[in-house]
């Protein structure tokens, strides 16, 4: 089986990702970035700029026999669109955490990098049908960029945040809400072991239902999705 | 005041909007269309196509200094981002359609001119926050295209399942799913005027919204729609 | 056209309001109030007593010619009943305030000038259907009469409460919960601008919508507010 | 114990109302009608027409040492306003009736004797926030005056429509929606026993309940409905 | 009438209940215990370890005359499965606590003795179907062993945890999360008397109800609660 | 991996499972079945009546070194109990179904092999949250014992029903509502291929889960199945 991981963003030279860990032996991911869209991926307009960059990528991926394509980013940016034009799966990270967060525990909480996007975990509960599982949204007032910096005091300041989750707020389970918090996301769950709580990281998550969805033979409904017609269009 | 409508389509060229009647006389309502984007809007690849050119026309309106401008699509296509980048309201004929019909009666239908778009109606309910007041979608079974022929059939049309709307469902208000059905929108009042049954037409519904959040002085709020930051983007 | 702006409390002879500002050219609005009701509307107890002249004064206005009614006060009294029996659009100040709310931002705090009516607040935005957009209800601990008196500390509080409602509670808009706070509006607006938060005043509110929903030539169902038929009544 | 029961309607000469059955021995039932009123309670002006009759027959009662008052009618009328000045409970008919039925089956439906009132069954679903547990709501065309005539042919139309509620919609309990059904309870409840439906008459589910919280020693929450407070009231 | 009080622990030898002050004079309270079980009910386990004594001691009560059966726990548990079984009504305490509240207040938080079930409030609101009455719940962190020490303290941590409900989270109403917590009803409510929040103690809001239904002449539906087939079992 | 599938009913001698095909290859499954249990599983009695057993089956699987257990049954049997004392996940049938269908469309109906069991589906759909995505329950009238008879005429019936989902409901995705009906699933698929709905099977569904959330090294939170403290227990 072969995953793409598409991130919506544009492609970082001589940067390569670290293997998944969550993946069966039969399973070959690879990587891919955006020629045409944003640095990082914090508003819609970022999500905008990409998103016929996101299309093409997807239908290239469809013909080179790509059997799914997860899309690395909590926002899930081009989902819906992506799935009118394919007819292999497309799993979108933030998606794919809240599901898996849902079937662990009663409830879950965010752990947000914002600012400055402090209104999308929210909204990404409510696109996704499970706003009413949301206890809290747990700021950590670092934005995308932030994240790449300083890694023991940002992962001090996930600690801090997750515990105030779990102790004030009352969540049951943790999701990372940006897919950029991956490198954090094994010492986090170290950490908070002893709590029982889960820590749910999107690209995995996302990753793992992919491989699922494959291998039960299943793809969106294209009632759904259903593929667009053809007309003029100009782009 | 000065309002854009601004439609998500390709230009039609030698076509020219009657004049809404909906306006107060300071009023001053112009029309514009997209040079790169689809011929009609029934999927969500559509909005995808014309999304930045949604946002160019939305800037440059501003600078000419409309003082909002009107998303003449019930989809709401390019919404979250048009508030992002622009500080003048920008309002969705859709959001508009149905906030209107929530405040006139317990809860409303909406007509569909589906196939295609047999999921829109539904999500563009759920995206708004008022899917509890949708009491059903009654479906045409046209498309958009087929709209613009045929005017007696299409109002019979029309007039049927509006009224399997009210008899059968228990609709207290129809809402007609797509601003191409602007046309029919009075001959389908007048007909079903014994009911007392109000018919929410998309487009006016949205221009007179934007006039009163002009007049108010307000626009969207920013902690929803942050302004995106400046950063390399390739489009 | 000509709007009613039907106050549903005791005449207060000598005080003439300040003409409102979010109005087209064309709109000439009057004021009425009640001859028998009481001083403050802040129980359903107090709303009991005018209801039936509510009702009288908007029949008399629809006689006169007004083309739509506007009450005065959060809590929407007696609009059921006014729609019953009026053919022209009766707006509720409450009901308006939240729909335009609702179109501008995620979510909105409603600003309560309470005690005593602390329960109003929930229970407006839950008749208006609008309870999921409700993040937090700010008491501002005056009452409707304490509104009238002390300015600017009346506005500090107003500004403090508004602010932990943005900071501490996530608000998106901010509802003034009370049309008697109108006259610190603008200067609150003026405080908060920095934050991008809108502040939505009730009574302009309901003006503005009224004049939109005229403008539309609609008005409310009558599938939802069925017209009372004739029976023996004693009051 | 007195309970009583406090028809929201102008008072019929000449008629007695049959003892209840559900009632413990050391109950005592009491009735009362209004003095100034509607004939019949089937629109919102109707409650309005004896609003303040309600508020002074409840005042009377609780001096007069009641221990709580059951208002006799599904619409639930003047019950706010009661709570907010009485000490005693005041239990709703269609409040007590749609809890007693949502404990007894995971759904219901109602029976609702409407035309004209079609709309308020939905409403005292959503007043009393039990929205979600309504299935179906089965309308008799009859009109409450119409409840009065024609006993075989109203228990057909009864029966009529709670199979289609049970066979059609799925209803697991069903209510009538108006206390003039009362009559009928019994024949319909035995027709339908082979169907293991529970059929809830909502004046002995509130006569039950009234009972059970006096018994309980509890009355309504001031905090949910506060006393008002003394002020200038004109009526 | 008859009622079985059925507490799904082990049986305690030696102590007898105190009287239950909440029968009409011709009600008759029986206690049954359980002879394979727990010995409190803290988790599901708990529950599953009695769960089949509890359905034979229900059926041995509806042989022996019984009218109704209630279950001594908030956790409602065995609840369905008895209800499959028997014909008389069965009700469980925390069903009837959270369904009398909620007649009582627009709200109500819950006084939780937990840890270590601190999840089980959240699911028993959520299985009646009254999640979105539930204002907070608030922990004493005692356990269902604590609740019968050191009386006074106990006391204390109640109330302050009471009025943390009522003055930070706005709670209406307060209900006790446990039937352990009977003995502090009384001196609870008197503490908070000068609120007008309400104090609902389960085990007595279960027997009341029970009583009303079975005066109702009422019991759970079979559209519901379908009884089991006879087939293979092996216990 | 070992994944053991646990179905919830006594063993059936001399039957072995066709091999799943949704695992990975390193994925070994293994089947067991209940020495102490019911026939079948349509009712909560049936549930009750092996809920030890499956405790017991659980342990012994857990400490044979299995990674994760499925329940194999649409009803998610015992699911919270086993979950307080496994550390390894344990995942539904049903419940896995419903979050897999869910990330394929907006909505989904469920075909339901009822009666007897005609309330269960709702049910599991509420249990697991996502009640607001089931569109309809279509009913097979077969019974569980039903599905294993007549094969060419169950498909019928199923293609029937599923056809009515989509057609006369709107159905996005179709859930096989019992484990049961898994060999009808291959066929039922390829006939309704052309209308692009996706068939989940939820033992599949199930299986596939579990490979993912020991793949992620993730597991149950304990804060909402909290480990059963230490006590007297009879069983």
């Amino acid at each position: 089986m072969r995953l793409l991981v598409l991130t919506p963003i544009l492609r970082r030279e001589g940067w390569t990702p670290p293997p998944p860990k969550c993946v069966a032996p039969d399973v070959e991911v690879s990587y891919e970035w955006l020629d045409r869209g944003a640095e990082t991926v914090e508003s819609h307009y970022d999500e905008y700029v990409g998103i016929l960059d996101m299309i093409e990528k997807g239908l290239k991926a469809q013909e080179e026999g790509f059997d799914a394509i997860v899309i690395n980013c909590f926002l899930n940016p081009a989902l819906p669109g992506m799935r009118e034009l394919l007819d292999i799966p497309v799993i979108g990270a933030g998606e794919a955490a809240l599901h898996i967060a849902s079937m662990l525990g009663d409830n879950f909480s965010i752990l947000d990098p914002d600012p400055p996007h402090r209104t999308y975990s929210h909204r990404v509960a409510a696109a996704v049908g499970l706003m009413h599982k949301l206890r809290s949204v747990r700021y950590l007032n670092l934005g995308v960029k932030g994240l790449s910096q300083d890694f023991e005091s940002i992962l001090n300041r996930m600690i801090e945040e997750a515990l105030k989750a779990i102790e004030e707020d009352g969540a049951h389970v943790i999701v990372l809400g940006c897919t950029g918090m991956r490198p954090y996301a094994e010492r986090l769950s170290e950490k908070l072991r002893d709590y029982g709580v889960p820590i749910v990281e999107p690209l995995s998550a996302a990753i793992a239902m992919a491989e699922s969805i494959v291998r039960l033979g299943l793809s969106h409904s294209r009632a759904s999705y259903p593929k667009p017609a053809d007309k003029k269009r100009i782009s």
